[in-house]
């Protein structure tokens, strides 16, 4: 392991490339723009499944699973949805191989074309309402609240580990329910769900808020939405929910019969996040010296590195190890007790600092005497000797310590850089040199929303919940308005 | 819920299909071979991958995601394995659809087809390995024990749910390893995990076996499989493991410095298990009445149906079942109370009949003033009455005598189907008559095996492992055989 990870100060997009691959969290395939998600890195997603798939299911959801093919013409029925999907996508067109006589290999067996392409779903509101169909006929059929865990394709041409790849794992919750307001109700719900998945586990502070109409889901009446600020001053959008009204519902003609007998379209959502959190889990913690995971994602908590010399000695600082492992997995917590002698304590030091784990514990020949280890924090890369007698407190009451503390230091680092803005020029000024949310007036229109994007690469990242009417002017055409909203360049 | 069943006896493969779609496991989809797994189904699926999930974890192994695409030419690199594999399956040409001027609609973008077509994988030996190269140099990257859930992809042309389907879902690990040896020690261990997973969990007794090389996957040295017996007495392939040799190393290059340090190709396995076993599970136990499912894979185990008029009893009722509840999921029972006025108590009875719930739990106004409930079992149809504060004993009790019951009433039907035959006119009466396995010599030749094939339809599902030398002739061609091997029909 050796580090020589670039610092974020020198090159911040070079330095998360680089620790995505060192920190063994993923790299590229040979397949272009799509990714291999290490063992490391998958176990994190894991985490992460785990608790939101635990969140979905307190909140009512069953999970399913729909065909990864979408026949090409179901994407033409919701028209503002074609426009937003379908097309930079990838087109499966033959169901056949056969040999190459000539070149040997093979080749694409030309008899074997399909009536109709299939494209390997993008997202799943098509193939999934056209089976709502078949499931909904009464109001006793409703509400159908289903998620599904699933691999999309979306063909991008610059493509970033984790943050934006070809193929990419996510879950799309998909809804249907009688009323408006019941279905407007679930995508705000879904919304607080994943703002409080990211805060209580990624320690990462969110804004909630709504999308303007020119950032909203191709297909949806309102999507709402959690914004994250990147340690570089980036914005990055860590999950949307959709309220869909009633299109997709009559695209694919989905009634039921009311208490009342008359038959009425459903109602909609979808709300999803991808392995792209893993990305802003990356950007929003991590350092010079590599990851700094939250210990409730980290796939080791606590790791234990034997200081030693000779077979006897590992014998002995082992014996007492098995101990300390025992007590603190009777806790619950993640252990590693790391006692290979193909390295060094030095090079393990470095590799789990790399990997974030939250906290090392040494153990050394004068340990085992004085009854003491050292113990490591990896977000403050301080140390301490705790008695041994009094480690397993001390673990559990530092991983809470830990926790808390990188959510704190991540929202005090965001607090700093929300800047209300009420002129065009300091705007600019804000950006080029802060960075960050600029709350600012914007006078509604999608003109401006696009001509402020095209001078300045800002984008509005939401219209905060929380945002309270005052009266003031845009800060690109002077125009009336009531309210801020938050813009910022993003990921 | 209607249920107009068709009976096993009448037509068992009709059955089967119902049965599936009839209690919500699955349905087909808009897209031809490609099926929707339902809540109700996905959540059994849930269940086995979890289990499965564990058992991998604790042999060692790793989750990871590999890409869902790979280069054409990635599959002629290995000579066995691109026969067996890249002909019927799902080829990706073009990567942009765009809007049809003409008709509306999108149609494909001839500009945007790729250099070299993808295949969606049907296997991911290849991509896995030509990661593998990176990923492994010396001997201390050595063993690599992954595992990938994932979805694949094989263009049947007949397909049936769960059985055979274009989509499948599974598991596929995949390991490096120093040595032969450790190689066919982990193949072998991992038949040995699956074998307890079928017998423990689905209840569903197997034989331990290898397979003939006509059989084999394509690429492997030896196929280690777990066959089970069909209610038909048809076999089932439920889960096979195969040690690759160094065949993907040579075609791939991966090569590890020894500690020695000479450069030595690495050794392989793979193992999978899918979705059928969702099939298998359905047609060991499952009667005229529907599902009937073991215990420890059932999503809810215990269903209790109130017997009511009126809404003061069904408040009385409610009283005493929340204590019931509670006191069932505090032993870590899952309950599902049923209470909705829309559906009539003999309704209900028959939908959960249906779904396989384990233990029904009918309470009346009766059972209030005598402290009573009727406890029904699914297995056997039998009900009984029990007091109340006996209950969660007999719960308990009761859950675990069903998973042996359907693992003994499984075994018991397959014993009765393994028929030692020692000549030909017998083997294809007794496949005729009685079905089930056939012990018998073969002389070890292909071509006996293909020519048993053509005049009967069975194929040698496996030789047992624990198969016991002994002289005999083959039941074909007479020649010298030294060991009985089992034949079947199969799925």
């Amino acid at each position: 392991m050796s580090k020589n990870l670039t610092k974020r100060g020198e090159d911040y997009s070079k330095w998360y490339n680089e620790l995505v691959v060192k920190a063994d969290l993923a790299e590229n395939s040979g397949v272009r723009g799509c990714m291999v998600i290490k063992p490391y890195g998958y176990a994190i997603w894991e985490k992460m499944q785990a608790e939101l798939d635990r969140m979905f299911k307190e909140t009512g959801h069953e999970n399913a699973y729909f065909p990864l093919f979408i026949p090409k013409s179901y994407f033409s029925k919701e028209a503002s949805h074609v426009d937003g999907f379908a097309k930079e996508c990838a087109v499966v067109t033959h169901y056949r191989l056969k040999t190459d006589e000539v070149n040997g290999g093979v080749i694409v067996d030309e008899d074997a074309k399909l009536e109709e392409e299939l494209i390997v779903r993008p997202t799943s509101e098509t193939i999934i309402w056209d089976t709502y169909r078949k499931w909904i006929q009464s109001y006793r059929d409703l509400p159908i609240l289903v998620n599904q865990w699933a691999n999309v394709v979306r063909w991008e041409m610059r493509t970033r580990l984790f943050l934006r790849t070809a193929e990419f794992l996510w879950q799309e919750g998909h809804t249907a329910h009688a009323t408006e307001a019941e279905a407007i109700a679930e995508a705000k719900q879904m919304q607080q769900v994943y703002a409080t998945f990211a805060e209580d586990f990624m320690a990462m502070p969110v804004i909630k808020g709504t999308k303007t109409e020119s950032e909203r889901f191709a297909g949806a009446l309102e999507t709402y939405t959690i914004e994250a600020l990147m340690q570089d001053g980036k914005a990055l959008q860590a999950g949307t929910s959709h309220f869909l009204g009633q299109n997709f519902a009559k695209a694919f003609d989905v009634k039921y019969a009311s208490k009342e007998g008359k038959q009425e379209y459903v109602w909609a959502t979808s709300w999803g996040v991808s392995t792209r959190l893993m990305g802003a889990l990356v950007m929003t913690h991590s350092d010079d010296h590599g990851l700094v995971l939250p210990p409730k994602l980290a796939p080791i908590q606590v790791v234990i590195v034997p200081i030693y010399k000779g077979d006897e000695q590992l014998a002995e600082i082992s014996n007492r190890v098995e101990g300390i492992v025992k007590s603190l997995r009777a806790v619950g917590i993640t252990v590693k007790y790391d006692q290979r002698d193909t390295y060094k304590p030095g090079w393990k030091f470095a590799e789990y600092e790399l990997k974030g784990v939250p906290l090392r514990i040494g153990i050394g020949p004068r340990d085992l005497i004085q009854g003491t280890v050292e113990l490591a924090r990896r977000d403050t890369l301080t140390k301490e000797s705790v008695n041994q007698s009094e480690l397993t407190e001390r673990v559990v009451k530092l991983l809470d310590e830990i926790q808390v503390s990188l959510y704190e230091r991540a929202k005090a680092f965001r607090s700093e850089r929300i800047t209300e803005v009420d002129d065009f020029e300091t705007f600019k000024e804000v950006l080029e040199t802060k960075g960050g949310f600029i709350s600012a007036h914007w006078d509604g229109t999608v003109e401006t929303e696009e001509r402020i994007k095209e001078a300045t690469k800002a984008t509005i990242r939401c219209i905060p919940l929380d945002s309270v009417n005052e009266d003031g002017t845009c800060v690109f055409s002077g125009k009336k308005s009531s309210k801020r909203v938050l813009f910022a360049r993003a990921y």
